[in-house]
């Protein structure tokens, strides 16, 4: 009977979509029988001892942290894409709205001239896949012109229009609110570099759910400073020695808005939901030897610069000036 | 020729639809021949040099500042209800993303436990006028379950379902997210008062973006403090010795957000929406006699806990602690 090894314990749902199988639950002692990992993270113990190995299906969205070069030939990777996208499009609009209106501002003078009307204007969101789609379709509902970036441009619900990468340079200059929902990988990492954050309205708002080396730290940082309309927000941070974090003082800045890598976690629901999607992919693919959101090992293998972070919250600079 | 006057001055669009009329913009010495009186406030000295006042449009959503006993019998009042629909809708969800994401909370055990998701939870908005319509329809956009309380209870799109206030308590005690887009008048001051917050769940998320006083300013902050998953956001203050501000400190509660009275003023824009749509009422009323968003001094008159602000921004308590 195929094995299955899940990191995490799982919802009955999840359970029953696996029903036909051996499901092991957090029983390290099922790796060497194992022919499906359901894990957040997998490490080269982990790998060397799981000698059945068919396919990893990560709970998590991005699959930027895997070792690439340790997974067998043969093995396929799944990532959950998807499965986040309701909670992690409202945080993405809870950034949004947080800095276009300018809550918690208590200084009356700064905070009169702050807000700033959504209706009319023009959002850019690039990636177009789940996060991206589910941000474009609000986006709609307060009366924007939504536009997105793809590596595979095709009309997709919720965007008024959706442009190929060679469109980015343009698209960056006309945008009011733009927002970053790619996976990090060797097509995005860095994109945002210091010549494109120029390209961005003074009045620009810049919110990053994605993954944090998409955008160049040093270069948005001495952006905000410079440019004290310009207003960005982020969930997601950097690879500071294998851990998610920041060594500049972000929070100091009254530009800038944070988080702490919390915009997938919106409570139990939320993971129920992402695991119950892994499940049933993995269900899928035993049943067909074919699933959803395989990751191709060419986007990723090369990129030296993909961080692999360890567990844990994001380690922000200045974190003791709450 | 009939003469118009004006305390602000106005966009070129509102002077085309008053075009046919005599325009004093700003010029106090054409209030005595003055017919209709464009203004955010009213005096006793500006009421008694105005003999041949026939209509008062306010610039304001809100008329509870409004001196109703000293309008003389017989002249109309026009609110501008509806013009700020867009922008304060908008602002209300500014507060009700802070408040369920929990923006710029940087320690990571707080954080971590604070998102909670929207989608497919219950949205009950009091007051089913165009702010609540517009909240309504993104609490829609959002994939909630939207209830409105009316005193006129209907259908009305983007809610769905419209109930009296006499489903108030038990709408209150299902709600997930109640935002009050409530005038204050002799209905709605004190509504929300100890027994009502007493009902709201403990996981509540309260928005108000109507007036200050529709909510016990006591109550809820001994509730904020005895029931720490309980959020409050709000965007109006209280009426403290004629200003609006409060004496308690509401920004020293974790769980608060507060906004100084801004979610109208999203820039020239919203300011020229309002100025348009309030000229384009005193056009309907001198052309026709009748025009929209008549007030019912009745509502009004006999209710002495409505406040009259002074001019000026929210006077909040511990201001100085940024």
């Amino acid at each position: 009977m195929v094995v299955i090894f899940s990191s995490d314990s799982l919802p009955d749902e999840a359970r029953r979509l696996l029903g036909k199988w051996s499901l092991a639950e957090g029983k390290t002692d099922a790796i060497p029988e194992a022919e499906v990992l359901m894990v957040w993270r997998i490490d080269e113990d982990m790998l060397s001892s799981a000698k059945k190995l068919r396919a990893i299906q990560t709970f998590s969205a991005g699959v930027d942290h895997l070792p690439f070069k340790l997974i067998p030939p043969g093995v396929k990777v799944f990532s959950n894409a998807g499965a986040y996208s309701r909670p992690v499009a409202e945080h993405a609009w809870a950034l949004i709205l947080h800095l276009a209106k300018g809550i918690n501002i208590r200084d009356n003078a700064i905070a009169s001239d702050y807000p700033r009307q959504l209706f009319g204007k023009r959002l850019l969101v690039l990636g177009a896949g789940g996060i991206g789609q589910e941000t474009a379709k609000l986006g709609k509902a307060f009366g924007m012109f939504t536009v997105g970036i793809s590596r595979h441009p095709a009309p997709r619900e919720g965007f008024d229009l959706v442009a190929g990468l060679d469109e980015l340079n343009h698209e960056l200059a006309l945008a009011d609110v733009v927002v970053v929902a790619l996976p990090l990988n060797k097509y995005s990492v860095g994109l945002l570099n210091s010549s494109r954050i120029a390209l961005l309205k003074d009045t620009c708002i810049l919110v990053n759910v994605g993954r944090g080396a998409v955008v160049d730290q040093e270069a948005i940082f001495d952006a905000l400073k410079e440019r004290r309309t310009l207003r960005f927000g982020t969930d997601v941070w950097w690879d500071e020695g294998g851990r998610e974090g920041s060594h500049l003082p972000f929070y100091d800045l009254p530009n800038f808005a944070g988080t702490p890598h919390i915009a997938g976690g919106a409570g139990k629901e939320t993971a129920n939901v992402a695991k119950i999607a892994a499940a049933r992919n993995v269900a899928t693919f035993l049943e067909t030897g074919r699933a959803n959101n395989e990751v191709n090992f060419a986007d990723y293998l090369r990129n030296r610069a993909t961080p692999c972070y360890k567990s844990g919250r994001p380690n922000i600079a200045h974190e003791n000036r709450l």
